[in-house]
């Protein structure tokens, strides 16, 4: 008898929780399971805004696949997947191509910059390990650059962050801790340094409770950090962003680096492979396949889950795409065993916090609001439980944040 | 009676030790001596190539002035000369001006680009700190760009080195040793990397002995340099730079960095300020004057000192540059006690020694050849000897070289 095939595209959170998951639960013989991902690394895609900060080196944030998956059951293949071919059950990827019985795309997210003009040439975005040690050498390089000019361009000196969600609130709170050690390390007074964070909505973190919001922009204010809100960036360029506030008031902010935080969209490779999707995530089933195809699941930022106490989708976290691996891993389990019944998926919000620098941070954990220490310790626990779920406790020793106190 | 005023520009290696030297031979009430220098901090410029490679913090080659002058006794204005007025008597600063009774310019070396185009522009130079740390900065932003472009650019990791002596030697040494740590970091394939050292004249580091020259080579082309000897450059470009062997084969080197090792002048102000110079350079008087100029001293990289045995100058050197400010402070005491005696200076070779990064070196030392472990031991008691000579022990214990085994 042909043991099933099930191929998991990507190992984010996603994927991993599912690999691992699966590795447990499967004996040897059930079924071939293989991970693909382009990296033989995996990283921390809610820890990039300090690798790309510079407060946190970019290998702190990433951890080799081989060391977490049992090699004995699940084959690993470094390889990036290019299109799916739903009609054949086949991936098509760059070195080759791979079949499937069950197909797990957790590819993750993709930049969105809305068609906003130059956003792609001129702006660094906290994507991926890449981007991030890029994104730190170039704002070093700002500063070493700046007192070997006869002629001191100040505006080298600032930084615009696009964006006032998670990321670039995230971001600005690393910046803020990081930028006083680079006017130390280059020579550079700290009032030449400005740091403006640019965001076309009227307000910072939509959603989040307003008494942490506003602990959060004044904490960053005090730190030097100005808001520009409800001000668009209308282009990207290499001097710099036009942004417009209202409809009239058109302006040119000059600035070495400027960093696009504001918004992500499903994976690419889901549109190109036919499959229905809104910005790139699919609006999957309950039992998180998708609808009419029973052997696809998507999961992780290119799935679509809806809020129903809000009627809005809730925003990708890497919380819920832990969440959808284990459904997932369980429902391929009763698909391998042929069991009809499937699991419906449904998010179990532990809480959210977001971090404002390695000594605070803004949440609300089970319910209850928590700003500062408190706050940055509940964060730095979220992100060893996130290595505990994958790799347990040897991996939280290997790449846990322990600076809590 | 009035003080005479002793003004040093420059703390360099020639500047220091004359400030040093002088506020141990003279009572307070001899002279007034001011100290002006540009950064509020010395650096050692023979350490340059390892801040710039990367290998070495630029803090580690730099101290603060403050640390090594008493002053009671020596003035020190953070300021830039821009010209000597030689018939007032006065040296015009950025933010303002300076009468003196006695001048010593130790202002050092500037960048000689013999008028290839495209260099200033283009090229980077190990000059400073500010210009060792930008280097640093721009190699490393490269290797970070690597990986985030789709198309890559293996040009992106070539790093032409202009010049093959003793600066560009010693960088090659550095980078040798540095290259495969930023593969590391950033994931980059060794193979990919060229490290090429163009240089026009037939030989690398010509007046050494050959058979040393010959082991610097075949040990720097073991760890990947390739060298083009009697090879011009042409013109540098923002893609890299134009070569030329002979006269018809012209060819284009691609390369994310250019760095220009290949040659000195002496300090632009000599010449702004109508002293006779060739290149930069005063052929002082054996008393360190300039000649008709019996106020003023020039000493280090902006003097000129023929070797006579070989009838050419002497090459510029912190060991010539240190024991002409032996020389200047005992001559300026011996003017403001009005002897009319007047030492002469005459180098004295020690030993002349070659890093080729952390752990090999060659060199001529009291006349013995040396290379490897022990060359480079003699190397980082050089640096050490000349720590020694402006701060004694405590500064060689602060900055000293003691990776030595």
């Amino acid at each position: 008898m042909r043991k099933p095939k099930i191929v998991i595209l990507g190992a984010g959170y996603g994927g991993l929780i599912t690999a691992t998951r699966l590795q447990k639960m499967m004996g040897a013989n059930e079924a071939d399971i293989v991970l693909i991902n382009k990296n033989d690394y995996h990283y921390e895609t809610t820890w990039l805004h300090e690798a790309s900060a510079g407060t946190l080196h970019h290998d702190r944030v990433r951890y080799e696949i081989r060391d977490v998956i049992d090699r004995s059951k699940v084959e690993f293949v470094q390889d990036t997947a290019v299109e799916i071919n739903k009609e054949e059950k086949k991936v098509i990827l760059e070195k080759g191509e791979v079949s499937y019985d069950y197909l797990v795309i957790a590819l993750g997210a993709e930049p969105e910059t809305f068609g906003i003009k130059g956003l792609k040439e001129y702006a660094f975005g906290i994507v991926n390990v890449n981007s991030a040690r890029q994104l730190r050498e170039h704002i070093e390089y700002q500063f070493a650059t700046y007192n070997m000019e006869e002629e001191k361009k100040d505006e080298r000196l600032s930084i615009v962050v696009g964006g006032a969600g998670f990321t670039g609130i995230e971001f600005l709170g690393e910046l803020a801790n990081r930028i006083p050690e680079l006017c130390h390390e280059y020579d550079v007074d700290f009032h030449k340094v400005r740091i403006i964070c640019v965001e076309a909505a009227p307000m910072v973190l939509p959603g989040f409770d307003p008494e942490l919001v506003n602990y959060a922009t004044s904490y960053l204010e005090r730190k030097g950090v100005e808001f520009m809100i409800g001000t668009a960036i209308k282009e990207c360029t290499p001097d710099g962003i036009i942004v417009a506030k209202g409809e009239d008031e058109v302006k040119e902010i000059k600035a070495g680096t400027v960093v696009w935080a504001a918004g992500v969209r499903g994976n690419s490779i889901i549109e190109k492979s036919g499959f229905e999707a809104m910005r790139g995530r699919v609006k999957v089933q309950p039992d998180l396949r998708i609808p009419g195809q029973d052997d696809v699941f998507v999961i992780g930022d290119s799935s679509l889950i809806i809020n129903e106490e809000i009627n809005r989708p809730y925003p990708p976290t890497a919380q819920i795409a832990m969440q959808q691996g284990e459904v997932c891993a369980r429902n391929l389990v009763a698909l391998v065993r042929e069991k009809s019944e499937l699991e419906a998926f449904k998010p179990d919000i532990k809480g959210t916090v977001c971090s404002l620098g390695e000594n605070d941070a803004i949440g609300v954990v089970y319910g209850k609001k928590l700003t500062g220490s408190k706050a940055s310790f509940m964060k730095k626990m979220i992100d060893n439980r996130a290595l505990f779920m994958v790799g347990g406790p040897s991996l939280v020793l290997k790449k846990g944040k322990f600076n809590i106190f």
